[in-house]
C-alpha cells in the first residue's frame, strides 16, 4: 500500500517521493521520469540561463505533476525568470537559500503551491510568514549548497516548529527507502532527494560525473567554499556547497583566502576544466548518500525501489537489507 | 508492546534504550536508574581514576543488568582497571576510541559482552575482528567524543556492513522517540543516548551544568579541539569533543595554535574554573540533540517516554508531535 501524507495529498502524488532542483542536472528529462514515476519531479531553475529556463519549462507545460526550483538570491537578480516558470503551469516553486517573501505573492496567486528549503529554524520562520505551503528541512548531508545542521537535527526541530500546520519534507543524506522510512518517523511526510537521482539515467550531468557518485565512498564527500569561489562565485553565509573531494579541493583546502584573492585567474582554468569535462578539478556535486549509491538506473527504479522499501519497513515488515526480524513483526505487519 | 530486537533479547533489556558511559557524568546511580527502568544503564570508566572505579563498581556489583564502558586509548595506560570492572560482573564492557583487540580476550572470556563503538567502515571492521558482539554506530551529532560522519550516513553504513552478524545500536543527536524509532527504521536494534541522560535527576553532572542543557539552542554546541586542550589532553586523531559554546570556546576559536602552545599555563586556569563551577570557562560536553531536550526528569521518566513514543510510532499510531494522520493509520496499528 503506497504510504499516504499530507504531502502526497497536497501534491497529488503517489509516493512522498521529491527530486531535487539541482542545478543543470535536473532538467526536462530526469523531472519527467520520477513524476511519471508516481514521485514529483522539480526542475532545477539554475543560475539564471533564460533561454535554457525556457526550453526546459516548455517541454514539461501541459505535463503533471511537476514543479520548478529556484536559487532564491539569484532569482532575486532576475525576478522576471519567475514568469518564465508560471507560465509553464507547475503544480509547485520551490525556493531555496534566500527570503521567499518578494516571490511568495505571484507564486501564490498562481495555482502553483510554495514550497520553501529551509536549514535552521530562523528560516522557517520566515518562509510560513511568506505563505510557505510546504517546508523542506536540509540537513548539512546534502549533496549541493546547504548549512551546517544536521538532519537528524533540523528534521525534528522543524517538525516542532510547523506544528502541523504544513508538511515538512526531510532532505540531506536520503537515498534509499530506510532512509525515507526513518524521516517519517521524525515525522517528515517526505523527502527530497538529490545524488540519488543525480545517478540516474535521466540525470543531464556527464556520465563520468555519475560513475564518480556511483564509485565514490562515503568519506569521499566535503562541504565548503572553494568549488564556489573557484567559478567567482559568492555565496552568502550561511551557505556552502557539498561536492565528492577532488585534486583541485584537496589543492586549495585550508588556502581559501589565497584562492579568493586569485578567483577570476582559477575561475578562467576552472571552467576550462568544466568543458573538458575534467573531474579531478570541476566539481561534482553530491551528499554524503554516496555511500548507498552503487548503480545507476532509470529514475523510475529508484523511486519504486525507496517507495517499495519503506512501504514495507512502515508496515513492519522484514528488514530487506538486515536479518533482524522486524521489531513489530506479528503486530504491524499488512 | 514493548520493542523486540537482537539488542534487547542478547542484553534481556526490556527497551533497546542504553546509556552511554560519560565520564564521571554517568555513575552507578544514572546507571542503576536506567537499567531499573528496563533500559540498560552504562557506568562511564572515565580517564583511569582508579578509586571512583572501584567505588563506583563495587555499588554496581550484585545488581543487574548493567554495562561498564571504557575510554580504549585511556584503558590502554592503565589496563588493569579492566580487572577492576570485570571484577564487578558486568553484562558488558563498551570500548570506544581506540584498538579494542588488547582488550577483548578477557573481556569475552567474562560473562561480559564486548561493545564496541565505531565512528567508520575501518573501526567496525576492526572491531568485528576482535570479537565485537554489538556495534555501536555513533553520528557527529553525539555529545562529547566522536569524529565527522553524521548519523544518517554512518549507522546505514554500519548496519550494511555489520550484514546482519551482530546487532548495531545507534548514537548520535537521539533524545526522544522519534529518534529511536527513526534509528529502527535504518536498520538499527537500538540507541545508545547521552545528553539526554545528562539532564536527569541521577546523572552526576552540576545542576548548573543540567540547566544548560536544558536551555541551550539546537545551535549552541560545536565540535572541536579547543575543550581537550584546554586540560592538556590530547585525543588521538580523528576524535574531537563536542560541547555547548561558551564564552571560553568563542575566544579560542580559530586560534588553536596559540592555545597549544600555551596548553600548561591555559590547563590551570580551566582546572579552577571547573572547580567552581564556572561553565563559561569549563565546558559542558553536551550533544547536538539539545534541541530537544526541556527538561531535567528521572532517568526511568526519560526511559519510558522515549521506549512509548518509540513504540506508538513503530506500531503505526499518530504521531504524538505531529498532527498528520499516520501512514499507516488503519493498516499497522496494534
Amino acid at each position: 500500500m503506497p504510504i499516504a501524507t499530507p504531502l502526497t495529498e497536497l501534491l497529488g502524488i503517489r509516493h512522498p517521493i521529491l527530486s531535487a532542483p539541482m542545478d543543470t542536472i535536473a532538467g526536462s528529462r530526469l523531472t519527467r521520469a520520477v513524476s511519471a514515476a508516481g514521485g514529483f519531479g522539480i526542475l532545477g531553475g539554475g543560475y539564471g540561463d533564460r533561454a535554457r529556463l525556457q526550453v526546459e519549462a516548455a517541454e514539461l507545460k501541459g505535463f503533471a505533476p511537476f514543479g520548478i526550483g529556484f536559487i532564491t538570491w539569484s532569482l532575486a537578480k532576475q525576478p522576471e525568470l519567475l514568469d518564465i516558470a508560471l507560465e509553464a503551469q507547475p503544480q509547485a516553486v520551490m525556493l531555496s537559500f534566500g527570503d521567499p517573501a518578494p516571490f511568495a505573492p505571484r507564486i501564490k496567486a498562481s495555482a502553483a503551491r510554495l514550497i520553501c528549503q529551509v536549514q535552521s529554524e530562523d528560516m522557517a520562520k520566515q518562509a510560513l510568514d511568506a505563505g510557505a505551503e510546504i517546508l523542506i528541512a536540509q540537513g548539512t548531508e546534502a549533496g549541493g549548497h546547504g548549512a551546517s545542521r544536521t538532519t537528524v537535527d533540523i528534521v525534528p526541530a522543524i517538525v516542532d516548529l510547523a506544528a502541523g500546520r504544513v508538511p515538512v519534507v526531510a532532505a540531506g543524506g536520503i537515498a534509499d527507502g530506510r532512509g525515507l522510512a526513518a524521516m517519517m518517523m521524525l515525522g517528515a511526510s517526505g523527502v527530497l532527494i538529490g545524488t540519488r537521482f543525480y545517478a540516474s539515467v535521466e540525470a543531464n550531468g556527464a556520465d563520468a560525473a555519475k560513475e564518480r557518485i556511483r564509485t565514490a565512498d562515503p568519506n569521499d564527500t566535503v562541504r565548503g567554499v572553494i568549488v564556489d569561489w573557484s567559478r567567482n562565485l559568492f555565496w552568502p553565509a550561511p551557505f556552502t556547497a557539498r561536492t565528492l573531494v577532488n585534486d583541485h579541493i584537496r589543492r586549495w583546502t585550508g588556502r581559501e583566502i589565497e584562492l579568493m584573492q586569485r578567483a577570476s585567474e582559477i575561475a578562467r582554468d576552472y571552467a576550462a576544466a568544466k568543458m573538458a569535462g575534467d573531474f579531478e578539478i570541476a566539481a561534482v556535486f553530491a551528499g554524503e548518500a554516496v555511500g548507498l549509491i552503487h548503480d545507476i538506473p532509470p529514475a523510475a527504479e529508484i523511486v519504486e525501489r525507496i517507495a517499495s522499501e519503506a512501504e514495507q519497513l512502515l508496515a513492519g515488515r522484514r528488514n530487506s537489507l538486515s536479518s533482524f526480524p522486524s521489531p513489530l513483526a506479528g503486530e504491524g505487519g499488512a
